[in-house]
């Protein structure tokens, strides 16, 4: 188990390090972050080069015991970089230049950044390629965090590239485009912009099209520097820190690329959903890379610094988000960053070391979390535990957020809606994109908003259903191509012969009243009855047409009053679910509640009070209490951490017990619960 | 009776042409407008030009009897123009470029542009000015829809170019915007520049100037292809798009330049007061070029796309507007577009014939809407129903509007307060600027708001007076000349004899509480009493000195308490009120009362139950019912459409009647009501 | 007494320039600012010079009595100047160039600009250094008022200049800049630039440095040309007119540079805390230069136009808010502008003599107001009145407000809820910064935010309660070095051992709700029990650390449930408080109380009925009555007006009364109130 930080040596006296090193053993470190923002100390000018530094700061971590994850320093170049060569700076779409003075001012795709970047990764590979204290690289850092779409003029050429490599032919592309709208025809490749700050609403499929390359762009920047350093000899797991559902880069792409997955991950202390929100985040991690364990590379020990409000951690906090990411999957558990900065823009950001000295409530809950991570035996890899997937895809993501719908859409909000209904039931959940579903590995695929649909995964989808599987499906899916485009033949043209349903109109309900972007309770909603119960639906009220589908729930007011707003229709061996509105969160509780009857899909544990979270890694099950109540749970296992047999674990609030029950063990309702107020 | 849509056959493979003159057929179409965005395909590159495409599609159409609306397709050059010239494009205040990519990228008063555009319209019309199929020619598009204020250095050359012909010396302009105020005094026009961003408020003078300026390009580039057109032969009727009340553009020089008005409106379904907004937009575009009938030439089937939530039309409701269009004066009823598109960034906007199919219930509804369009016999020409004018005005929208006023004002939104009190009346209204005014044309004027008067509109009003009509005005009117000046001797210099009163202070109130844009309701008002009946008055609370005038209501709060609010006054044969507040609804509503009183003028059929709109077009009077609820009114009257004399109707919601009810014998109080739920 | 206002006669024919003086006689006016805005008229080119109008207009006004502030022109150059030079244009930080057409539009580190000022100076100083009519200098008008931040190329250049000059060697700046910190390490000033547009947050030491750059270049252009001027044989007092609490603008160092202080002050009339704000106001005017009386040299006499909505005055509030100066240490009040203009952007700004006539309400105050003035005596200068002292400081400003804190705060808004609770109970105050704390001037001295406090500051602070005076610190104070960079050893390294507490955690609250910025009633707030009554804190709810303090309140809820909130701890001979928290206006109130207490601090009256005004300077109090009620108050004094001795005043809403009472008589408690409706 890593557990660590960031290190930033550079930006204290020499002096200090010893201590430092003290410090790290005190409170358990096995591991350090190291160089990642030291270009400039490293090359102070184009022609001159300092290791020596790193050289005696990567020796003393060693002989302290301390492993390094040694990073490349390409994340932010120096200020010489930028003045001697201003073309590897970034634009913006109406053209304006990001300037140095922050961090990640260059564009990925320009060809003197990769040059600069390029020989900068072989100098420190070449040094430290075998130094036994380096076990992992740390390639770049937080690729595209804050500037991740870059209009600049290499951006145009590379695009223009990467589009004659996709398209082959301006004729292919004209018709994938669909540039016979607005006049838009191209005549080559060389007439293409990227989508600059234009009049009125831009071809959207371009849009899409400038997304993919844009993510591309990052992938080819770690792909350059993972081929430097195997070139130089590097045989140390490669990663990079990825930032949770970050939508301008597909990670699924990506994780197939790194030696093991890596995640920055700062909830929001304020969110009322922010427990849902980290779990989804830690499934994903799981999923990009199944099979192998994740490391969480950057977390809080505290506050962070960059919202307009920055809350503390209440105590023992730290720790239950910790042991949340071991339980789903990680084996890792680092911080930025170790000793918190005396200057710079995120001096307030917390770190191991707090500023405010060892007195700091944080810093004993440090030492606290690296001995009880340390206490824990090797757990198994996290791979087959969840029988339930969540589709959940970059492309779609790009796409159904793209302008000129019939309302606004936040797919990742609209998604999170349904998974908070699996977490809340302690149901484990894969996300995966459409083409990773299978029969043997899931029982239930839940699809929502899965706008853009290709043709793989319409097939595979189709493929789960005949073969037993429970589908649901919709709103507002299956209605493009990979191009953005309308299949001939209407809308549902993949999926409605598994469905058995045929859709007229999507029926937008306000998004915006009164033109101000609302959370979901205060935008408009619409009645829906099933079975005598009634739900409210928002975003769409979908026209749909019953072609062979049972209607279980309708309309009750607005256009489609009386038409079908659920359906559910036998194929094959299986059956698929159509909702043809976004439920409230009563309505989804009930959908997946059915969906999980009809799947036969089961809880980690059953029965638990709202607040406990159960997660499953293996034979090994975490509870962890985020209710602001001490509970009393009854179960029979096996404590990891005491060591004993028990019959039951009380938690306090932020509390974590990790247990050993089989996963054939699995008690169907042996659990009866307490609350203690 | 015109009835068609934008027709983009160019989307499509050739193969289905002959599939959509059959549906269009089927639909009732007799016309479609071509080509409007087919520049790419027309000239693909600046020495290429294939026509044989359109040629067949003209061809095909006339086979099927369909007629031709030509466009000049010059709305959206092709990519290569402005990677060739990249100075067509314009640029915003902050001089930024507007690139391609999307459509409308073009500055207007480039000359680049201009001889590209005249070269493509001239070839066109070369080729097709004698074919039998056009009968219309539609002259670029929406000019201005996107792309409206440009800044870039050919405006700044037109623009010194236009401000030298408009005033001759530099002299003239120094003293027309008071140019000795902030050091602004120009040594020649070759130091002007378009107002670009500056660290503070512009020259009002100079703003509205460019406001001319850049309606006066627009009418421009119009006017050029329209004299192309008539140099090649051309003979048939030539139009443009207009877009309702649209700002950047003076729609009343405008309409003199074409031959019919056509519009494009695209009502919001989630506003309260679209039915009032639409009949606005519609007696505008009738008041535009009295006695010509005008043409809807675009509507939507059903959602739009372009909102962050497009809702759907409720059955009926196409029917309903297109119907209340004709009632107001249109001779034709188009959409955009005949078939919807399957890429592109409007793809999401409903057509004639849906992405769906035949099986949504827009496409019944356009289909039966057609035969009935069809079924009217050859209506009379609009001409002469209203005898009450509302005074609008471009130049006065622009000045009123400007910068660093007493009180932010929405021109439009406090115009369409008072012209909803006559439309709810169901009194017919002209909307005309002030020199329209004509004592044998009208026997009441509403003039609100009319802060710019340029001295030929304030004697017009004044002699309008002065022969017996009945005039109201106000507030914050007459306050300054044409040049956005005040002029000598205070406020209400050209009015105020004939008002009876004098200004001393505009007295603003809150538009902004708390700093943030409110709706009317939540806006600061202040109290007003009118013989011992209140009601609110909002916006400005102007200290008003009686000079003759009777004081009919008066403040009752603020620093203006016990102060004139609203007075009359007797001048001429006439009389004149005003109104020192903007009153809420229900004082607009007593107000209005009192003012149809003292004028005689009536509504088309009185006492109709809310939300059943009547409007007459000569003999013919259009009954609509825009409520929520089934109507039956009782009435005398020659059925139009069932040819049957009739002493009542039933109107459905969304429900039309076509009577014919002789004006001469307008029956007084004939009409009762009796509403069923 | 000085009365008058600026006066632009270019704007006007000549022929009414007497007539400006005849009204000007009548109205009492003794001195006219002019030329504030004359550049392009006495350089209408470059190489053209008219001084012949300014000639007439001064022998004008000299003959009739008026006196002449005279200024030198270079607020805002002609168009030729930017049109020849366009290197003279300041930038925003994405490199738009803000252009001419406004005012202001100038680099203030333009080489250029200052070449042509300074040669425009030289020109005006030179011909009217000895007239007599002159007998001030109104050098440039409102510095920075609308463009203060340059990011051009010229403060491009001036920055690198004024870094090496600040640091000498660019180690330095690495070490106080941290750049080590996401490798931002410069290898020589010539790599610095502007903290221009970026992809993240900025190194705020960077930014602090940029703000004291900006504030400096300020100042430079004013002393360029008060050298100029004085150069010139100049003998007359100088001044340029501030606006008070001017974020961008460093006024106590600035203060030093003029000979007088000059005031712009428009009061908000919406704002709730109007009276409190505009008190604020004048007292860090007089506070700015100790025992010099300022000038208030613009206020509105009406409304004003650059507000969404801009209010009229009630009748009264103009001479209530003129003597309020007067009380506060002004020994002049003028006005924005003599007469109102006719066109330009400023046209609806009321002027002494309004566009509406002499009939208007406005009219009839200024008369009056000149009267009222005119008979005052002379007054004593302001001086020693205040014995608290409330900690303002710029530099702590840029800081407290740069990003990534833990909190947003609005340094401004926080003081001034400290300096509300010591003006509503009539105490006297000075407004300083914490290098201005001395024992023999101030009792009590309160200290809110003083996040960057430098060395002296924090020196000062500790003689100040060691000799015996009372202070009250905190929350976030004493956080960073006049780097912005921690101290080592935590925070409150300066003051803890003076407040006897220790600092562990900041403790945000939510500053923005759902992300949008918050009133303070509506943010988030903790409880705060002190002695069995609460008061709610917001903003930070900090983790203290008792050492030594007596712990007077301790939070009730939240994370430091039971920690302290409030601490007193006697140091030396005096006491410090700290208090953890923004406390709620009631929690405020007490905690002033008990200072009040404690210091032995008086107000300038006691008992006055809420919205009385008491104001002291020297021997002569006066009242102001700003509450909507008439008052009448008991107080034995000589009242300076109607020159007899009184045992009671009466106040209409707006009434002024000004009394003598000398201090040493100050009665504790024979003042009683009655208050008539």
């Amino acid at each position: 188990m890593l557990y660590g930080a960031d290190y930033n040596p550079e930006q204290w006296p020499e002096q200090i390090w010893p201590e430092d090193v003290e410090r790290m053993r005190e409170a358990g470190v096995n591991i350090v972050s190291l160089a990642i923002f030291s270009w400039s100390r490293i090359q102070p000018a184009e022609d001159r080069w300092d290791f020596a530094w790193l050289d005696r700061i990567i020796d003393l971590l060693h002989a302290g015991g301390i492993r390094v994850n040694l990073a490349t320093a390409t994340a932010s170049p120096p200020p010489w970089a930028s003045i001697r060569y201003p073309e590897i700076l970034p634009q913006d779409e109406d053209g304006t230049v990001f300037s140095q003075g922050s961090r990640q001012a260059y564009a990925p795709s320009s060809p003197v950044y990769r040059r600069l970047a390029s020989e900068l990764v072989r100098r420190i590979a070449e040094r430290y390629v075998g130094h036994p204290a380096v076990i992992m690289w740390h390639i770049n850092n937080e690729y595209g965090c804050h500037l991740n779409t870059d209009y600049s003029d290499a951006a145009r050429d590379a695009f223009r590239t990467w589009l004659a490599a996709r398209y082959g032919s301006i004729e292919a592309l004209n018709t994938a485009w669909g540039t016979d709208f607005w006049s838009q025809r191209y005549g080559g490749f060389e007439e293409i912009l990227p989508p600059r700050k234009a009049p009125y609403s831009r071809n959207p499929s371009a849009v899409l099209d400038f997304r993919r390359f844009t993510s591309d762009m990052l992938i080819e920047c770690y792909v350059m520097e993972r081929d430097v350093l195997r070139a130089a000899g590097a045989t140390q797991p490669m990663t990079t820190n990825f930032m949770g559902p970050f939508k301008p880069a597909d990670y699924f792409r990506w994780a197939e690329l790194v030696d093991v997955v890596a995640d920055d991950c700062y909830p929001d202390p304020s969110s009322a959903d922010r427990v849902r929100d980290i779990a989804f985040q830690r499934d994903l991690m799981r999923s990009l890379k199944p099979g192998v364990p994740w490391i969480l590379m950057e977390q809080a020990a505290n506050a962070v610094n960059w919202r307009p409000s920055n809350a503390s951690k209440p105590e023992g906090r730290l720790v239950a988000e910790s042991l949340q990411s071991v339980a789903r999957g990680a084996d890792g558990v680092m911080f930025f960053q170790w000793r918190q900065s005396a200057g710079g823009a995120e001096k307030f950001h917390s770190a191991m070391l707090p500023q405010a000295g060892t007195s700091a409530r944080s810093w004993h809950d440090v030492v606290g979390l690296g001995a009880r991570l340390d206490a824990l035996e090797p757990l198994p890899a996290p791979d087959r535990e969840a029988r339930v997937a969540l589709v959940f895809d970059w492309e779609n993501w790009w796409a159904v957020e793209g302008s000129d719908h019939p309302v606004v859409i936040d797919y990742l909000a609209e998604v999170r809606e349904w998974y908070g209904a699996l977490h809340a039931r302690n149901v484990q959940v894969d996300i995966v994109p459409p083409e990773r579903i299978e029969r043997e590995r899931y029982d239930l695929v839940v699809a929502p908003f899965l706008y853009l649909l290709r043709d793989e995964g319409a097939a595979r989808l189709r493929a789960f259903v005949e073969a037993g599987g429970v589908l649901a499906a919709g709103p507002f899916s299956d209605v493009v191509d990979a191009d953005d485009r309308f299949r001939s033949g209407g809308f549902l043209t993949q999926l409605g012969p598994v469905l058995g349903v045929g859709l007229d109109d999507f029926g937008a309900l306000a998004a915006h009243p009164g033109g101000v972007a609302m959370p979901s309770p205060a935008r408009d909603a619409i009645g829906v009855d099933w079975a005598g119960e009634s739900f409210r639906g928002s975003l769409l009220a979908e026209d749909l047409r019953a072609e062979g589908a049972e209607v279980l729930a309708r309309f009750t007011d607005g256009i489609p009053a009386g038409q079908p707003a659920l359906t559910r229709y036998a194929f094959g061996d299986g059956e698929a679910w159509y909702v043809g509105t976004q439920p409230d969160r009563g309505g989804i509780a009930r959908i997946v509640d059915a969906l999980l009857e009809r799947a036969g899909a089961e809880p980690v544990l059953p029965d638990l009070p709202t607040g406990v979270e159960a997660a499953r890694r293996g034979d090994i099950v975490f509870l962890i209490n985020h209710s602001a109540a001490a509970v009393q749970l009854a179960v029979d296992a096996h404590d990891l951490e005491s060591g004993a047999s028990v019959t039951g674990v009380d938690l306090a609030p932020e509390g974590v017990a990790v247990l050993r029950i089989p996963a054939s063990a699995r008690p169907a309702s042996t659990l009866s619960t307490a609350v203690t107020a």
